[in-house]
């Protein structure tokens, strides 16, 4: 271990892109005094390119060897921030190995391989911190497991998928397509040019499995968390959601209730008139519900090298000065927070028995006798119909859009109603079904 | 130092009241393991009337007399929750003394006499925390002091006073007058008998200083901040406001800039489309501006019993935690955060030079020429004005309000046009002028 007499901690570097380059510039050029003073000092940068021009970097501390950075006796703290699942995850595993620190941004790896590093840093005596994996520069992490230390959460709720927002909130704002919104963000940077991961809603998946963790100690397996990306919201469907009150966003939800852990992601109706429904553009926010503390709420931006930065940059100043005053630090993962005294954290709900309000949206004949043939599914599966509105209706086909809000009524039968609704032979197509996320008002909000 | 042999962490509070009590609850009765397995034992609990019965309390621990817990060797660490300045102020400095760790939500005491205790703190080296003193619930001061750590913090806006805030939507939601919503306020329990620390704007104007201190490093005297509490504001400039766009918040605001650091709190004219327009009734608001993380907001309850004392108790875990590792813990206040690397603090700068928009309200008599005297007014010191409206002529007086927007002019001008204006044979009276906060759009928000 590298804490040498002079005070200084070693910083190893995997990855110097965006993210790694404003990291790197903040250690070696120090704005702040809590930097300058925190005795970090840069000693390897690993990159792919070693022959690459860097303006801000000395050429003496780049390497493309991980050996280099990994078996340096003079790194104490290894910083992650090369993104993807390996050979990120070895590497990290390996640093964790031999002794050092490690920092990562890296939610991919902390959410398939959370347990196995853990327990390496925990038998290492060393801290494994990933501030940064979830929200960029909001300290979401350090707030749920510090600060609401004596608190019982039981909801996590968050937009924590910056791209899907922006092609969300382009959608409700433009009218655009989904197709053209999401162009338009790959030209921007906020989408990548294979957009699966945030379309199709991996990303916040690993992000939620990583803040159940610190909220329950619950290792839940990405898999095991129910997903649904944006790919099927229609600029229809914003529109029909604005008049009815609510917008549409995708939401990251954990709840932890007498039912167990249950983890979904899933474009959601919220009402216009809560704050999560003013989340736009890139912007990412995480609110938490705790037995002392009600609801709270963080805002901010959820990528971007800064807000990156700012976030890793927080874990290896704490982590500095737990060197500093000799202690060798603790996995972060080795969270004190966690559910009901000692007891076991309760097991994972399906999403079978969960009761929610639904936006059902289909095509159907617009003709006598089709809502009563809708409504009789409705009523036969036990689903209570609130409101029904005909939209948009296409004359030449003789075909309407027929948008449903249901009370609430349990996933299962829904699901068993959408089949039956799509075999009818009045409804042409069955083409949404989006979960309505109400919000109790607390007094005084 | 009374960290013990099995572990166990011996808690002295001073205090039974709602939040005292909610502490006692949280450590007697631990619902998480967080705090069941953190090693904290109540080791005896300082009241006023020690003959009350308290159900939660046994008589065993409840004392009436300071040094039982002040000079116990049993008690680690001391959880001041009296409030008041003192006794508050001896009993944490004789604490401290002692070699105890000490955890306050006393924003009082620590605006006024942080430099000295921080001083004890260090030079005993304990820690002295103080997460509730801000915001209630809302971990404001870890997210400054620790998570943004590498930030330069640029400016604070911040809605940090419960009672006045719920003032302040009373009127604007039911048009009722300051006087009525007050009352109403004290009767609902938001507002104290005697509420001016609250309407003349004291309680945010201390916990400004807070923030200032972990943001930059400053000792900023509570007299040396500019204070304008709510008492002015008539319900007629709230509706006023609105028509232009705007919503009145009384918001604490520092910034640092090249002119040093400049605190304030006052009504502010606030676009009714930022997050901060929509924090409603007794809601706490925190948005800090750093140079790498960008805007990060926090928003929650920022009192009451169960926010202050998951506040409180994150502190207490956070002290535990370090015991235990055998860190003896620095004072928190001795914070790394700080501006530009080892340069002193900037100054403090004076409100004259502030350049800022202003919102003037007048009664002026209602006949031709009159606007020109005022324009003239304005003109004269250098003020240009954006938008005039005359609204609710009163006709017996001939009399008309008159509301002037002016574009970003220096205060000190605006004092003195303000000055004159009064004296103006036409203008009946000069009724209000607050000051406008002006947001800079970002991208992507």
């Amino acid at each position: 271990m590298s804490c040498e007499a002079n005070g200084s901690v070693g910083i190893g570097l995997l990855g110097a892109g965006v993210v790694g380059s404003e990291v790197a510039r903040a250690i070696l050029k120090p704005s702040v005094s809590s930097v300058s003073e925190s005795g970090l000092e840069l000693r390897r940068v690993l990159v792919r390119d070693a022959s690459k021009q860097r303006p801000d970097i000395s050429p003496d501390l780049i390497t493309d060897e991980a050996e280099s950075v990994l078996a340096n006796p003079e790194v104490a703290v290894v910083v992650e921030v090369m993104g993807g699942e390996e050979p990120a995850r070895s590497y990290i595993a390996a640093a964790l190995s031999t002794g050092k620190h490690v920092v990562t941004a890296n939610k991919e790896v902390l959410a398939k391989h959370g347990d196995e590093l853990v327990r390496t840093a925990r038998e290492n005596g060393v801290a494994l911190s990933f501030e940064a994996s979830v929200g960029g520069g909001i300290p979401v992490l350090a707030v749920l497991q510090d600060s609401l230390g004596a608190n019982r959460i039981d909801t996590i709720r968050a937009i924590i998928n910056g791209t899907t927002n922006y092609i969300l909130t382009s959608m409700e704002e433009s009218g655009a397509t989904f197709e053209d919104s999401l162009a338009e963000a790959q030209r921007l940077g906020y989408a990548e040019a294979d957009p699966t991961a945030d379309v199709s809603a991996y990303d916040p998946v690993y992000k939620l499995c990583i803040l159940a963790r610190l909220a329950w100690g619950a290792s839940i397996n990405p898999d095991d968390v129910y997903r649904e990306g944006i790919e099927k919201i229609e600029s229809k469907d914003l529109r029909y959601a604005r008049e009815l009150g609510f917008k549409i966003k995708l939401l990251a939800i954990g709840t932890a209730g007498d039912d167990g852990i249950r983890c979904r992601v899933h474009p959601a109706l919220v009402p216009s008139d809560v704050p999560m429904a003013d989340v736009n553009g890139v912007l990412n926010a995480v609110e938490f519900n705790g037995d002392r503390v009600g609801p709270l709420w963080l805002q901010g931006r959820g990528a971007g090298a800064g807000p990156t930065a700012s976030a890793v940059l927080g874990d290896v100043l704490r982590i500095a000065r737990r060197i500093r005053v000799g202690d060798r630090g603790r996995a972060r993962f080795a969270t004190t927070s966690g559910i009901a005294g000692a007891a076991p954290p309760p097991g994972i709900s399906t999403m079978n028995e969960m009761r929610i309000r639904y936006y059902v949206r289909l095509s159907a004949l617009d003709r006598s006798g089709v809502l009563a043939k809708i409504a009789t599914v409705f009523g036969d599966m036990q689903i209570s119909i609130a409101s029904v509105i005909q939209k948009d209706l296409d004359d030449a086909r003789g075909i309407a859009d027929v948008v449903i809000m249901t009370h609430p009524a349990m996933e299962l039968n829904m699901q068993m109603a959408a089949n039956l609704l799509s075999e009818l032979d009045v409804v042409s197509s069955l083409d949404n079904l989006i979960r309505v996320e109400d919000y109790v008002r607390s007094s005084g909000s």
